[in-house]
């Protein structure tokens, strides 16, 4: 039987989520990069694969499939020996774990993607800052970490919901929140810092998901790195109508 | 054991749809209108039963729930009876559904309800119409209308992903497209006509879900006769920085 193939370029939030799952749950696979700032989801070969042109994918034998969630749980439920804590079986836990799973599109997925992509990462795709955008992302980004922490981190869990291990909706918003990394330090900590249970919560998943966790969130920390090396690259002004910035074959 | 309750608002998308999927599963329940144009998801009762003081929301016993496919997932299993397709119990099957869902939010659902939402029903909510932001929500609803179309209504299979009955995601996605009834006539046809395949589709799942679709509608379709009626509302003009509309009791 063939290795199960995951797609994914590992700065997308989704695709690490899916990495981290499958080193966690020790599943077999085989890593194909598709490098996002190359376009590389936009070839005919990758089409055939998801036809979104999105990572993470997968392909298990005939079967394909893309949207994260919808990955991570074929996958509890295709891979024998994962812990019931990521998906539980129970009607009433699994059903909690969904709401979160479908909140997060609309809002805090919306809000740190949007956020970071329109006041950092545009340029390396050929896109213009926008900062404005980037404004009304802060919002929806402000918005939802105090709706996290008011609804679903009370009282002194270490995860979401009260339990007192990860689930699939820990991994899938703490990969999306440690997107914020790629802001300007001030930026991150002005938006992080007031939420103490946000951060408390994130490091939890660090430990309870370590090695693996750090291993693959370390090509995030080389592009942040480089990134803030170059300060026009960041500077904080809007280039919304200004020249395209070509894109970095470095990144 | 009390009867489920289930909070809904029938000018919501995703109300329309646990409704339609109850009455069609003979699942006995309560309604309890929540009418947002009176703001009343904003009650503090309410908020005991959805923190994120939205629409729709269940309470089964003591156990509460809401996100709207959250909801539909646990319905299925949770009442006894419900027929396979809506939900199958395979693997593989289910998976590509949970696809379509968790596409759906960020896709279909962003781009029509922001639509809807700026260029007619935004003066009920005591909003000024905000067409720029309508133009952006059309583009990502035509993008998404144009990949249902050749992705999962391939061939000339009466639903999504090539089945013969209608699943979960069927429901939800046409329940969301319904709400462009509420746009002018020729908006409407502009963007719907041309995808013959999605038009057909639409018409399937009403055919398949009446008379409950339907009977569920007829809000939706008062509301557009009020709002077509009164060519003032509906001006076709950006009054962004204008006065602000009151809200209507009526509606």
């Amino acid at each position: 039987m063939m290795k199960l193939k995951v797609y994914t370029d590992r700065m997308s939030q989704p695709s690490r989520a899916i990495i981290i799952f499958c080193k966690m749950n020790r599943i077999d696979f085989e890593e194909v990069r598709i490098d996002l700032a190359k376009a590389q989801q936009r070839s005919p070969e990758f089409q055939e694969i998801n036809p979104m042109r999105q990572v993470p994918a997968i392909v298990d034998g005939r079967f394909k499939l893309f949207e994260s969630h919808a990955i991570l749980r074929y996958l509890v439920c295709t891979f024998p020996g994962v812990p019931d804590n990521w998906y539980p079986a129970d009607v009433s836990n699994r059903a909690r774990i969904e709401a979160i799973l479908d909140w997060h599109h609309s809002n805090l997925r919306r809000g740190s993607a949007s956020l970071v992509f329109n006041s950092v990462l545009a340029p390396k795709f050929g896109l213009p800052l926008n900062l404005e955008a980037a404004k009304e992302a802060e919002k929806i980004l402000d918005s939802s970490i105090s709706k996290i922490e008011g609804i679903w981190l009370k009282g002194n869990s270490k995860f979401l919901l009260g339990n007192f291990q990860p689930s699939i909706a820990d991994l899938s918003l703490v990969c999306e929140i440690m997107q914020l990394e790629l802001l300007d330090k001030k930026d991150r900590e002005r938006i992080l810092n007031p939420h103490k249970k946000i951060l408390q919560w994130i490091e939890n998943v660090k430990v309870a998901t370590n090695p693996h966790f750090e291993e693959v969130h370390a090509v995030l920390y080389k592009v942040r790195a480089k990134l803030h090396s170059n300060p026009s690259s960041i500077s904080g002004e809007s280039i919304k109508s200004g020249p395209k910035v070509k894109l970095s074959p470095k990144l």
